[in-house]
């Protein structure tokens, strides 16, 4: 005998039987892989090229010393792309949260993840655009970062 | 008795030793990680969540079905960051690099891959900017990308 929550899924309503599942008022959580996805789902790997710090009211980005020469003309730009990893979230369950109301206010209406910029989303990836101070060594100072000190850096792109 | 190739590292002069070992043309790579790096460097894990297709002159994006709920409100948007994965360059050698000749031209003059948007890179995370036309279920109808065919996609931000 099927429950509510098999026979809505059976006809498509995954996220109704979520919102139900979850009392309405949860975040829309992923559901299994579909049976029509890959068998095996592609899985890539990422380190960090360098951590945001912050101290004595500075903001820097410190490189990891064997990617240093990944920045030669760095210097020369006066914005940069910092791509980054929101590792704070780095767990199943929050990785599998699909929608949020925006700013964790429940007035702002539910969207889905890829219309916001909520820091919970299935691959982790921040994007922050900062104004470059100065870059000395293997170290790149910036204005600011909206991004928790230590946070693991991924890239840099030229702005 | 140290090679020339340790004595420029002990000096600090990596940059000039790799260019002296690589015969002063080939691109600069990464070297083994430095001492001072922690002991065991993280490793975080990303799986696409769609597909860029092209196909009878339109390109599209695919989403897995498991996250199209994760889409609720992207057709309110007019543009759109896609990120993606430089699949094709997924190789230890490759993901080495660290130097360029920006867009394969030898006359430009050597820079590093954080200074570009070279598809050489350690983490292969590609960013660009794409119009929507249209969303219809899994399905995001968009202008063109500057990627491959089936290239994997790995998160979508609001413009």
């Amino acid at each position: 005998m099927p429950s509510l929550h098999q026979t809505l899924r059976r006809a498509g309503l995954l996220l109704a039987a979520s919102v139900l599942a979850a009392g309405g008022s949860s975040p829309i959580l992923a559901d299994a892989p579909s049976p029509m996805a890959p068998a095996v789902t592609p899985v890539y790997s990422l380190s960090p090229i360098g951590w945001v710090r912050k101290a004595a009211g500075k903001t820097w980005i410190e490189i990891e010393p064997r990617y240093q020469s990944a920045l030669l003309g760095v210097d020369e730009l006066s914005s940069l792309w910092v791509l980054y990893w929101f590792d704070r979230n780095d767990t199943p369950e929050k990785r599998a949260v699909l929608q949020v109301h925006p700013r964790s206010n429940p007035e702002n209406p539910l969207r889905g993840v890829f219309a916001t910029r909520s820091p919970f989303r299935p691959n982790l990836i921040a994007l922050s655009q900062v104004k470059l101070l100065a870059v000395r060594g293997n170290r790149i100072e910036i204005e600011a970062i909206d991004a928790y000190a230590d946070t693991p850096v991924l890239d840099l792109k030229p702005y």
